[in-house]
């Protein structure tokens, strides 16, 4: 009771400094780090670099299996010394075949994956993307198109000797119409500065996720990434209003329209986005930037059960109505790890469920006003158990880091099998509970994190080591448990090399047919980015 | 002086009773209409339908150009008795051949365009119009999907004798999830059934527009209708979470989910919404609905010039935020088509220009409080000239209906001819201003309306008849003003048959291509929908 007592008065101290004009100042999330999470980038040990194969048990029902191991290679050609003379002609300079510098576009940040490709190319224009496609498209050559290569599913880089086409010298903003909100550039350009340059001129990017510092717009839109603020924003589906694509033989597709509305035709540009680069190579994005929010609160919050957090959930969806921007959780698993590898205090009383809560609205009084008062009544109905608010910048972000940085702790805990799951918002942790009990003790760590307000869990498990043991006990169980639940297995992360294989536990035969349809209208030669996202054995 | 006082003392009045927990009260909407706009559809005239025709002109620099006029009839099957038979067989007493009863399903609601069709299908089930579509695709039988015939682009019935499958009779709600906000319904569902259902639930659709009380979802769907909420939750592109569609073969197309992220392979979905019917049948579709707001307010408000008008835009969205879900505009020719053919009375004093803003939010003081705030600037700065603010439901319908029956008042003013751009926002009225000067007395009525919040204008021209002369004088004019903004020739109608010829003033010849490659590969013999939205030359 007296636990349960001081728990309270310190949530309604915090909450009690939300009162209208109050000054806020919190003792606890002072001591958190305000830096941002950098990604400790890869000098990549590549003995602990390998492939990251898994054998697949369809459910008897499933149309079609594929092979679980890596594909063979398919019969590309090979790079010549005259291919390389035709680029170094039209990329002089940028075209790298230095094996240290290629170590870090063969190799994907989870160290999960390595190709073996010898010829990095750097182009600046789309001119020159057209080129080199139309060169690669002639003489039957393989491209890996790159962005910040911070994907998490093998999807951006290349299995075998593919060339890398990266997308890092396309880096600038093209136009800004700061009546409309409207910002077009080129595919490069990294998250983070584009959310700065925007910041300065009053406005946001619609997306925000833990690799902003390095993932690049054009990666984001070809493999829809969702991120913290699908909530409030939505999908890019909706936000991105044009593209400009280098298709696989060189054309270039010029859909770029900054407009709102244009219903003329088929909307091609949503073909691109979410294909992971096996349709084409996107090289610029023009897309509809929301105002910069007047007042961001951030709430971090403890709950002792899951079925509070949704309760939680529910309030605060009717409490904060249009000014909710995020609801996020992460379980006492992560925070351990956070604890341990990251040295993250945690800035309130240990609990079984963390939540992330951030508002952004237009009105400071009104903004703390309805977070007061939504705070109060989950206190009150003992929804939750403990927890604070940070209205700076500093502090909001330095909260913000206890769920965006969970993807880094893990990579300390060891060997990390990652899956991203979309389930009705009521079962999402469900897998988490049945999958650490269904292993009973095989993993280092069973953790989960995620978007509850987009249904999306981030369930992950630790090894010290890579375990076929223990991968034979994940799989195929978390594929049939989410289909059993017509969840989907990749929610935000796409299929990429690795989970290419499982797509029918997500979707139809006939679906998947159509789909290979495409690539090939598209891709005749299947040159973009083989091996990914489809099927092996589609065609 | 003394107007202009009057005026801004009117408005204070209006303002002044927003302030929290006051009753309002405004003699001027009490005096306006309450009754929800129906259209008065169709005893049709048939010597007023015909086909709507038009020359292309177009501009030197364009790639390609099409007939101008109805496009041949295509090769497809004439319908025989064993085809009867056989739809008798799968359709019994759903299989309709009585002129008189097919009279409203050849002809369009703005009585522009008629088909000649002798057979209408009213199918219950995905697998009726599986079997439909299979049996037609192996005769070679032209099919035209109909929903509720509200299309202005005559997109929506026949041309010739193509066989009507309406989608009237699958109006059934499959599930609704108060959770996640989840509907799942049949494609026939009317959207004003369906917001009616969901607002007893505290849930609204995500779209909303004049024609919702005819309108299918699944047409709403396969025109990627807009609407008047679209400012506040965006494209259906973003808000269809899954759609059921049978392909021109037969083949049923499961893409139902009912998941807010879904990243496993190409988002198939996408390319049936806006596709106007041509590359499969909705059945049934899955939608985001958001909760409905606690807390809506709209003030119907004056202003002196459009400049004025957009700096009220520009003003609004800072102060409103995150409550505004609507600012709509008209102009005074529209409003004198509403006194003059509708009864409806101006609730304020004339101005040449008249704004329709919403706010919905989640709660009561906040928001009359902002909407205050803003209407006191807005009129302290002389923006705004005279307002009118109601909170209560029938009066905000009242207002609404200024705005959302314009469409009708201009079907009572003459033949009309409607152009449906998107322009970036600070150009929409210029060519409304530009065609007046352009056509000097040639027509009966220029009006002006639209989406500004959207970049997006509905210019009509009305004469008391068709006049070919008044026709070559609005078109290509109309087209090339637009492309030189480098605009959209239909922001939100979608093609159809009346537009389809003019797509290259908004896509580049290599998109138009590509399209042309997408419809053949999923509807290789060209049976649904034919003649609409693609060009007449394409193959």
């Amino acid at each position: 009771m007296a636990v349960t007592t001081l728990r309270r008065l310190r949530l309604r101290t915090a909450v009690r400094s939300l009162c209208p004009h109050s000054t806020f100042s919190s003792p606890t999330t002072d001591r958190l780090l305000s830096i941002r999470p950098h990604r400790p980038f890869l000098s990549p040990s590549l003995g602990q670099c390998a492939f990251y194969s898994r054998r697949l048990h369809p459910r008897s029902d499933r149309d079609k299996v594929s092979s679980p191991t890596i594909p063979e290679r398919l019969p590309f050609s090979k790079i010549t010394q005259e291919d390389l003379a035709f680029f170094r002609k039209i990329l002089p300079g940028r075209t790298i075949t230095d094996p240290d510098v290629l170590e870090a576009n063969n190799v994907d940040w989870l160290k999960s994956v390595r190709g073996f490709s010898e010829v990095l190319l750097r182009p600046q224009t789309t001119e020159e993307v057209s080129q080199i496609l139309r060169y690669c498209h002639s003489r039957n050559l393989a491209v890996n198109p790159q962005g910040g290569n911070t994907g998490l599913v093998g999807g951006s880089v290349p299995v075998y000797d593919e060339l890398i086409l990266s997308t890092a010298l396309m880096n600038n903003v093209l136009s800004f119409d700061s009546v409309s909100g409207i910002l077009t550039c080129q595919a490069g350009c990294i998250l983070e500065n584009l959310s700065l340059y925007l910041e300065e001129r009053d406005y946001i990017m619609p997306l925000d996720l833990g690799a902003k510092g390095s993932c690049h717009i054009g990666g984001n839109v070809a493999t829809n990434a969702g991120g913290l603020r699908l909530l409030r924003y939505g999908s890019l589906r909706g936000t991105v209003l044009g593209l400009e694509v280098v298709l696989a033989d060189g054309r270039v597709l010029e859909c770029l329209a900054s407009l709102r509305k244009d219903n003329t035709g088929y909307d091609l540009k949503q073909l691109f986005i979410g294909s992971e680069g096996t349709l084409g190579v996107i090289t610029a994005v023009s897309i509809l930037c929301p105002r910069k929010p007047k007042v961001v609160n951030v709430a971090f919050l403890g709950c002792e059960t899951f079925e509070q957090l949704l309760q939680t959930f529910q309030l605060c969806r009717g409490m904060l109505g249009e000014i909710l921007s995020a609801f996020e959780f992460l379980d006492s698993e992560c925070m351990r790890l956070l604890n341990t590898y990251l040295k993250l205090p945690n800035p309130i009383t240990d609990s079984p469920f963390y939540i992330v809560i951030e508002t952004a609205g237009s009105n400071l009084t009104h903004d703390e006003e309805k977070l007061h008062t939504f705070l109060e009544e989950a206190m009150t109905s003992s929804l939750i158990t403990d927890g604070t608010v940070a209205t700076e910048d500093t502090k909001i972000k330095a909260l913000w880091s206890m769920r965006e940085r969970v993807t880094e702790a893990l990579t300390h805990d060891g060997f990390t099998y990652k899956y991203d799951i979309s389930l009705p918002v009521e079962q999402i942790y469900q897998l988490v509970t049945d999958m650490r009990e269904h292993l009973r003790g095989k993993a280092k760590s069973v953790v989960g994190y995620g978007h509850v307000g987009d249904g999306n869990l981030h369930l992950n498990i630790t090894s010290s080591a890579k375990d076929p043991t223990l991968l034979a006990a994940i799989e195929p169980f978390v594929y049939e448990w989410t289909a059993g639940c017509q969840g989907s297995i990749s929610a935000e992360h796409g299929l990429g090399l690795k989970k290419r294989n499982y797509i029918y536990y997500s979707k139809p035969r006939q679906a998947v047919e159509l789909m290979g349809n495409i690539k090939a209208m598209l891709d005749p030669k299947g040159i973009l980015n083989p091996y990914k996202t489809l099927p092996d054995n589609l065609n």
